[in-house]
């Protein structure tokens, strides 16, 4: 039974924070062995009933993901018109919130809901169980690019319909991550919106109770 | 910049194999300075616009754990039902879903629907972001807690709103994860589903496609 010391726990923390979401990318490609051993540990993430609910769509074509990057502007317009008047505004429009078109790869993750229908082992309390193993084998897909070097952004700012749509996926197909995939300009050391003064990291102690919700951990 | 060798690497992927759903504990206690831990490292997850939109219910009193345990019997025999004439039936009855009692803690993830009311930062257009951060948090704490000899099983066979209910969850506290904790009786080299033969793990190149839905990956 594998077991692990102290030194290859200091390891995983290591890497836990040191991974960051990524938005400025440099052009060169992501060599196939590392984008195969990326793949492979989003394949061993956890899943309701092992059902392994998902796909990966790599992106390549410049044509696709120009009109992704065109339901980003899209959306990100409407977005800054709801912080019109707040003093957010300006900060939010210098945000850089994605790197769809200078990343060298985009890879969308989707939840195939009718895998293994009709049981559906695990889902009969929590039907949105699938979409959550999805989102396990993102963070495992975001790790294991962190320690071969590659950054991962995840862009939420698209209509997952319209973006459906420009992927073809099928009815039962959802989209749950759009991912920009490549070497970074740098990994920094704090996130990004934290660093751009949008929102700092919370204390951790005041996130956790005890039995019940509200009631302090001893 | 914190860059990462070939023997780190394949640390890491160790550990994301190592990684199991675990169901059987064994009762002693998990040492608070681990706990600290793993609860850090859920912390250290990405999440949308830096929202953290996580706690984290510690549940150690045995009367609240056998509520939540009758839950799962209601469930589970709900689910029975569903395979009443199916060849599995048998089998599903077999299987051993959840350690509520047996483990040492139970543990509620939750996500803060109204954290950072009114704007939502990267929700706009997928509502539902929120929600799948706590999950990355979720993994964080999975694997974090698996490099400490630690087991982690998710139970999903409970009805999340009288989970909610005795968990006095507010109504815009939406229940995630409730997880089992504990030292395991065994890590086992592969997923129990895996091994009691109620699924296979999928071919991944079968799970890849390239540009669009459906077109193989090259």
């Amino acid at each position: 039974m594998t077991s692990f010391n102290s030194e290859e726990r200091e390891l995983l923390h290591r890497i836990l924070r040191a991974r960051r979401d990524i938005r400025h990318f440099r052009p060169d490609p992501v060599p196939e062995d590392m984008l195969a051993r990326i793949l492979e540990a989003a394949h061993y993430a956890p899943s309701v009933g092992f059902k392994q609910p998902w796909n990966f769509i790599l992106i390549r074509s410049m044509e696709v993901r120009s009109q992704i990057k065109n339901l980003f502007e899209e959306a990100n317009k409407e977005e800054l018109e709801k912080l019109s008047g707040d003093e957010r505004s300006d900060l939010y429009s210098r945000l850089k919130l994605e790197g769809i078109m200078e990343s060298p790869l985009n890879l969308a993750v989707t939840c195939d809901r009718d895998r293994d229908a009709p049981f559906h082992l695990g889902q009969g309390q929590m039907p949105e169980m699938d979409l959550y193993s999805t989102c396990l084998a993102v963070q495992n897909l975001w790790l294991a690019a962190r320690v071969e070097g590659i950054g991962v952004g995840w862009v939420s700012i698209i209509d997952p319909e319209k973006t459906a749509k420009i992927l073809g996926l099928p009815n039962h197909i959802q989209l749950v991550a759009y991912l920009c995939v490549g070497y970074p300009i740098e990994f920094k050391d704090r996130p990004m919106l934290e660093e751009a003064g949008w929102k700092s990291r919370l204390n951790l102690a005041d996130l956790v109770y005890e039995d019940r919700w509200g009631q302090p951990a001893k």
